[in-house]
């Protein structure tokens, strides 16, 4: 029997294709969701008996948290990566570790066919194919949902007449939740007008005091929340935990998708946003000016690359290898406060810190060179320009 | 008798100078005062008694806010410029104009000498002097306070003693207001850890009901204030009414001063980050992908050049041919909601909108193309990642 | 009877097309050819002949030399674009054009059907496609070769059945000779390692004397050579009859095609080379420091895009209105020496030279500032780097 | 005694600045030269000789080749940099590194002070100045020549007076060799206009019978010469020794100095430019597409960085991390052929080359992917610009 393993979710497109293949096209489905951080253990249960009601030889949920963080989202973080200065890229980034996962476990179990019930209208299908038949050219991808075109009451339908029958009331929004962010997607979505109304977001304003908290940053990586250290992706956890009652980091993302539409898509991300901004005021204190500046040009296209689906092009290591050197000073507390819906970034203790008045502080003394200093140096400084309006008044 | 032209606040600062070179240089002092978009009428005949109360021969206000708009400010709203993703450039754009305005000035009256009060710790000193010696390199700069690294008592006293008894009691916070935001400095900004007090900011909270605005842009312009056409400049002045009753666009900035240290200022630009952000959004959705990718490139450099005074450099005029090519289609209404802190972007129209439905919607239908289209653009779009895995994999 | 337009070459593949789609799909044929600089009217007569001897309703061929100068050729020199430093994209600079003209071609005579000879495995394919389907996205495109992916044999066993007697024996090497540069392939550049022999080459070498020459350039347009004034695509083709005698201009070129792969081809493109290395000297003499830098970035870019077919999109305009703003003192005349196989270039004569003396001489002496200037100058150069050795240092 | 450690050349500068500290200043005079490739043992003894002669208490010359090609060359080999696309930063690179042994050296022999010959008009100082001010800013810089702007005959004048009675005669033509290339200044390089004579050039052309050499990279690091293994430096210099009896790689550069002004300097450089066009030649082989996109952007930044002086920098460690990483696959054969004057690359050799046929032959022919691959590809690439058109088109 012809081994397929079904990248599941428990939604009604990937309960859909499970069913299907199983009962018309004769597979032996091996479900797998893939955690990279939206789960709680009694969701995973869930999703897994639902998994063999539904027709799935097994079940299996690969916990990949730690894999990726270290895979992706460190390296987020290294670069102050937001898509079009908006989106922390949550999605995007989940989405190559899960195929990476899949991946490795069809092969462990010899299956030769892996399944998704990614759309032809959006980015994940380039994603998830993209990794799939880059390290498994041997694989066959099958996906029923795009080929099929199938609506929501004809996937209801057939799941019925083949006894399954799961409350499948859509929400009015569909989430995805992960260890970088939650996407919400709605009617408002669609429109280019609308934003998603307060209750369409999954974290609801629960907080109303101020609070003041210190993240701790040792080499670019998140190593304590007020002082008490974990790891990092552990910290971001309970970071989004205090953060989300305060229901910040909440936007909605324009943006290019791989197949060339725009697409908007709402997104609630605490953590995420304020790791990076953090994070960002800690660099703008230890890095130099050319640090700031190079890196900001390739952490963009770090993003751009792996909202594309790039992750494998060896170019990611090269890009990683830079921002990993770069983030050898990053080291230091960032003091914040959090409010509802926002937080203010309020200073930063640091022993890198490069803001180190025994050269002068800005604009009030300097120490460090005499007014003749600055003279020479702004008359040098302006040697390009003087020649250059000498030639063009001399023609 | 030697004429100097003085940049003239009415601080502590350029009063002395204005009084040192009178009365110990023998200077005819002229003091001209450029207005960038902070000053009141009432401010400035109050400014221009005391300019000759303290020995100026003759006192200039010059009206630059339209100038300052035009040479300026619409590169930077083109630009979406925040410098280090945070601060809207509000000081170093207006001192490039300030010191154009001055220089012409200084020609038109025959002056040989221009005087400015800036020290030698700060970026002023570079913008002024370097389009002074580009633009005017016949004129000879006089910079007292730079020179003589005079304390504030020292300048009081030698005031004082020259019978100038106005009341210089020095004010917390220095406060520098324009068009395009308010910087404010104090001893917190020379630290890296404290923030700056509430009460440190010119515009307290005075709004707390949330409030819908929209703003109309026309080829990136801002061309009304929900539905009320004007100007630009007007328009950011209207919006900054509105918005700064909200205490929006606060936060310090962390940067790379010319001179090579850090500097610390905050700052509350209301209209300039409310501004800015809503031109983003219109952009997302009226620009490609790579018109997005390669404005964010130079719009940075755009903002670091203006930032390090090289205004004048002819590369400017490039990057701006290419920042008012790429407003072509950025028309539109952004619509926007008004909160005590903060904004939200809620959504745009717009007649060039390239969210457009009709060849699908994202992640839900495909209507231009079929699976099979996907699957081939998937297909060879993993072409090159393929060859890679092989070659390493045949080795 | 269903009007197609064929771009046609008069070689095997779209002989091929034309009766195909004549006689079997019963096509009324429409051929015409885009002479983009590399016909010479005996050619064009030549080949209208054959198109009407095949089956063909009409022939007709289209000047395209200047639009081609105008649309691409102008902004390659102004960039100095070559691609991988090296090939100055002289066919995927010509088939933009081409396809433009073509669909304008189509549109004028009504057809709904636009056939080309392109392969699926190369990049002809894609900037042909997606200039139809962007500009006349109701055309149908028909693709024989790349449909039926017929061997040479069965092409020409086909035209012999249906009267098509003419030699296709196949030269050994494919050449596509245009304004900007001849292509050369062969099987040698299907391999990596083996150069395409001297023969291979259409122009051999003819002039061994060394030959001085001079290039004037006007706003970066290449308007004279020797002295003598012309259009600048005359004056291309004037250059390219002079320098090609020397077998100036070959090289191979290796890149990575649309698709995904890499490809290799040999070219020959004197005058290419020449131009833009003589107009890139020029520009070193006249253009500040960042516009060369940025300049460079851009057309890079611009480069790029065009290579990959996306001469349309909006960002193209963009980067040509940089460009062109970038030329404003780009004046002035280049000295050069022709020598067999190569050039040197000796020097350039312009009013915008910014190697100006006036200030001083590099290395030699300093007129414009004195040795405590330069020594200002470099000690608060170094302030960041010292203060970043101080903070190493205290830790 | 004051001890100073005098960067010396044996020209008539460093000599000049030899006595004069030592006779009228009074120091203890310990002169040091840093060899970065250009001197022969009989060379050094001569130096060496006539420092004592003059005056110095010890002469020490510091063997730094390796270190030389370890700090400096192997990244810009690996980053293919060529200033302006033509210079290979040969005497850039390094006067960074003799800066860097020269502090050293003073710091071991407890030295306060350091002196140098270089003139108030060049880069020179400026390298020298920082890399001492940050490594030891405690340490004092002496600079005569700088500050006294002597001309040649005075400091003649001076050491005859003062029994120095070398031969002073000044060749032509100043000239700095090393293991990167040899620069070549005279009264032409003072002109825009004149290229450098023949007898200018250090290497005569000896070798007109062309030959063919292959040249072996390992992670980018030149390993062998035909077939011959050693360490990457020395195999630079049998390169060199090869090539430039071909008088290969000669061109005269025009770049933008640290201090505001334009320079033009001639230089020689064989391997240099032979090694860096062979490097990159394997690199379109083996490196994606995106990897030769960013390197380029990157390196052409590592070279104005170390142009400018700017080594010690935090950002190029990063910037060396990247191109480190790039180099993994970058091994092979490249075979080239050398004429007088001027080179070919033939082709490559190497297991990581991704000119691999079995996905198909640029333009012949597809085997990974069928015509409707290649359809739905271009479709959908096509997706942007059609939506832009149909956006346009209906307004």
């Amino acid at each position: 029997m012809k081994k397929v393993v079904i990248a599941y979710s428990g939604g009604l497109d990937t309960s859909y294709c499970a069913k299907y293949l199983s009962k018309e096209e004769n597979f032996e489905v091996h479900a797998v969701s893939v955690n990279t951080g939206g789960f709680s253990e009694e969701e995973i249960n869930h999703i897994g008996e639902n998994a063999k009601k539904i027709g799935a030889k097994t079940y299996k949920n690969i916990d990949a948290v730690a894999s990726f963080y270290q895979k992706v989202v460190k390296y987020l973080i290294f670069g102050n990566v937001l898509k079009n200065n908006t989106y922390p890229l949550s999605v995007s980034a989940e989405r190559i570790v899960q195929a990476i996962e899949i991946v490795n476990y069809a092969k462990e179990i010899g299956a030769k066919f892996i399944a998704h019930g990614s759309t032809g209208a959006g980015n994940d299908q380039v994603r998830f194919d993209m990794i799939f038949q880059i390290i498994a050219p041997e694989i066959e991808i099958i996906t029923p949902i795009r080929d099929k075109q199938l609506s929501r009451q004809e996937e209801i339908d057939y799941l019925q007449q083949n006894g399954v029958d799961m409350n499948w009331e859509k929400s009015k929004y569909s989430v995805n939740k992960g260890l970088w962010g939650t996407s919400v997607g709605g009617e408002e979505t669609l429109t280019s007008k609308e934003p998603l109304p307060e209750a369409a977001y999954p974290s609801q304003l629960q907080e109303k005091e101020p609070k003041k908290i210190t993240l701790s940053f040792t080499k670019g990586e998140l190593s304590a929340v007020d002082g008490k250290a974990n790891s990092p992706q552990k910290n971001i956890e309970i970071l989004e935990n205090i953060a989300s009652k305060y229901a910040i980091g909440r936007d909605i993302h324009v943006g290019d998708t791989i197949i060339g539409i725009k697409g908007r898509v709402g997104f609630e991300a605490a953590a995420a946003l304020i790791t990076i901004k953090a994070h960002h005021l800690l660099e703008k204190h230890c890095l130099s000016k050319w640090q700031l500046q190079h890196k900001d040009y390739l952490a963009n296209w770090y993003g751009t690359h792996l909202h594309e689906g790039l992750y494998l092009d060896p170019v990611m290591r090269d890009l990683e290898a830079f921002l990993e050197s770069s983030q050898e000073q990053v080291s230091g507390e960032v003091h914040l406060s959090l409010h509802p819906y926002r937080f203010t970034l309020d200073g930063i203790t640091s022993k890198n810190d490069l803001m180190n008045n025994s050269f002068g502080n800005y604009g009030e003394e300097n120490k460090a060179w005499t007014a003749d200093d600055a003279k020479g140096f702004i008359k040098i400084l302006s040697n390009s320009g003087k020649v250059y309006q000498h030639v063009k008044a001399e023609k």
